[in-house]
């Protein structure tokens, strides 16, 4: 593809930090729109990024954070806890005027530690694109993965560069759809919507004996399922949403006692009704 | 199909009193296998009956009890709290020797309600296919829903009758596995496999405000799906099955207050193990 050719790819050279399933899955929708002329894959792991640059997932495989050096966008996709220093070490390599962005689940940690601002004339502004899988590696990776989900993106508090929309025409441009969010209004409700779904699965998992499998169907197979998930990648995540994941484990709590005090007392209007309204917020997800 | 035929059916005559999702695919398994000569279709709902009959999924309907008269097995698989009632009522009709299971998710009550026995010379064993769907009524039913899996067969205490043999060949015979165990026993392992997962997915989902829908993906989703399933069915599960439910919630409470001390500490090495050992009994199941 020639860059007088009509369909001029929108980006010179886009940079993945961490090609596992999601950073995959961001290279393979890159790939399958030809939104940039190249992809640069960087990570920890030679061999696995060898074969991920012979499958064709990216074109320029690097162990070093350097070769991000000429992308004009960097998406760092490590786990959440590695996320802000990634971030410096890319910053302190790259040219003026790029962006760098991430795709972590937590973004209050990460957004404060950065607030101060990156040197050398690089923006940082954060994203968690909303997909993902309980499975692990590019090879798992998916170019329809994000297609039609939601990417918030979250400017550190006084960022008013263009750095923003630069990254929000990005996840639109792989078919996000945008929404911006302060960090702490993005982990409140993530916490709710993503980490305690998480806790109480791994909770309900960790009951079963082994001899009870048997004993289970779709129900407790389908509500325990994201408990197989990475469990480093999920202790990243606990631990830096920790105030407000223990405030929705507190809600949850609470409901949970109102159906315990419900089947004591035998209330069966009361009982009939908790369960309907529970159906009721159920149905409108579809 | 003749009584002469190589193929003769292993029975003459099944009745299923109550042709919902469960009923009905039942009927759909003897069917598909031609264990019957006749399958009998009762309910209370006259236009819904003649509809299942003109499916094809049923031989004869009738909203009488005394319809189930010529079978030497009656199945009631009405929702749990009335159970018992119909047994009785169809006992009252039954020709002696005839047999009476049923398809409830709580054995307990129901054993101990019918522990006296039946007059007339019919036997009552209970029985719960372990198979589902968040689905209800007959147009749902599945021939090959039971296939493979685990049906537990609960005698009352003291039967000593060749009623459970009985039970437990038919359920055999639709491609089920049988245990035996006794109410109680069933009771306290299913409120563990399959009435706290459902408290615990309507707790999570009663928490999701209308707004919000759009910050969650298939983890908040999966662990939420059977919240959806019949407030009224479910209702009178929980209330037949209370204290052992109460007790596994109290279990549930106990792993997320455990939870919420290692993510209060940051204790990194704590909650990794916590969740890599939840993340080993969700994998043993598959």
């Amino acid at each position: 593809m020639s860059a007088a050719s009509p369909d001029s790819p929108a980006y010179d050279s886009i940079a993945i930090v961490g090609v596992g399933l999601i950073g995959g899955s961001i290279a393979a929708a890159v790939k399958r729109r030809r939104l940039a002329r190249r992809v640069v894959g960087i990570g920890r792991n030679r061999e696995r990024l060898d074969a991920a640059r012979a499958s064709g997932l990216v074109d320029v495989v690097s162990v070093s954070m350097a070769a991000s050096e000429q992308s004009e966008l960097v998406i760092v996709c490590t786990p959440v806890g590695r996320i802000a220093a990634d971030v410096r070490e890319i910053a302190a390599r790259s040219r003026c005027g790029s962006t760098v962005t991430d795709a972590g689940s937590v973004k209050g940690a990460i957004c404060a530690d950065l607030a101060a601002g990156l040197p050398g004339g690089v923006s940082f502004v954060g994203s968690h694109p909303l997909a993902g899988s309980e499975k692990t590696g590019w090879e798992h990776a998916d170019a329809v993965l994000f297609q039609d989900r939601l990417c918030v993106v979250t400017p550190c508090p006084n960022d008013c560069s263009a750095a923003a929309p630069f990254v929000e025409s990005f996840w639109q441009a792989i078919g996000m759809r945008t929404k911006r969010m302060s960090p702490d209004e993005h982990d409140r409700v993530l916490a709710l919507t993503s980490h305690l779904p998480h806790a109480a699965a791994a909770a309900l998992a960790s009951l079963l004996s082994e001899d009870l499998g048997d004993f289970t169907g779709s129900g407790f197979r389908d509500t325990t399922r994201i408990a197989a998930g990475d469990p480093n990648i999920w202790t990243g995540i606990f631990l830096q949403n920790a105030r407000h994941v223990d405030e929705h484990i507190g809600s949850l709590v609470a409901r949970l006692t109102q159906f315990r005090e419900l089947i004591a007392s035998q209330d069966e209007a009361g009982l009939r009704a908790w369960l309907a309204a529970a159906k009721q917020h159920r149905d409108r997800l579809g």
